[in-house]
């Protein structure tokens, strides 16, 4: 259970972009980036659930979503109104240190939003052993 | 997207309790635990996603999931071979201070495995406002 969990705040996302505003508000989009930003990282995605939101008028607003994976877990919440993004990326090292694993999936999201302020955390977890 | 994140390890989860054992190692007990603490907190899930790993001999092994929520989402992942949990439980605060409705599902998870020892941290996100 020992792992790396990356916990980031992302700011002033890329207003013109039309790829940042699809991931944005794009359920469809948005899982599909996940699901390739984990697979080319070579994680393992063993479940996901993705939820698109609505503005009062009809029309698309954030999407929340996460993929659990063999590894631990990835969500990612978006927030179009706020033109940010919160993302958590937790991999744990139970057959290898799947750091780099974690660190290349981090930066596919990031480049999908390209913020141009980020708060970024990392907790090292499950360091202490079980009695 | 302000809000609160509980990062929390569970260790020593009581290893002769019949109902923690099911927690940590069938995945509709588990499911059902997460969807309860987060109703009776009256925290709104969105979707979920739910996986149980089997051991190499067939027998059920650990389960991991997420539920995704209006509020942000409750991640876990059971390591029975451990006797220990991860658990993340973040709820943002857009319509209302969520904190009570967190403490209230995190004490529900908590009860349920009866861990002897906890480690727990607090992260407060998004506090720096976008520009």
């Amino acid at each position: 259970m020992n792992g790396l969990h990356i916990l980031a705040e992302l700011y002033d996302c890329t207003r013109d972009c039309a790829s940042t505003a699809r991931c944005m508000t794009d359920v469809t989009v948005l899982a599909q980036l996940c699901r390739s930003a984990c697979a080319k990282a070579g994680l393992t995605p063993v479940a996901e659930a993705f939820h698109q939101f609505k503005n009062p008028d009809g029309s698309s607003g954030g999407v929340t979503g996460a993929i659990v994976l063999a590894e631990s877990h990835l969500a990612i919440h978006t927030w179009p109104e706020l033109n940010a993004v919160t993302l958590d990326l937790y991999v744990c090292n139970f057959s290898q240190d799947n750091r780099n694993a974690a660190e290349s999936a981090f930066s596919a999201l990031i480049q999908a939003f390209d913020p141009q302020r980020l708060e970024r955390r990392e907790i090292l977890r499950g360091l202490t052993p079980a009695s």
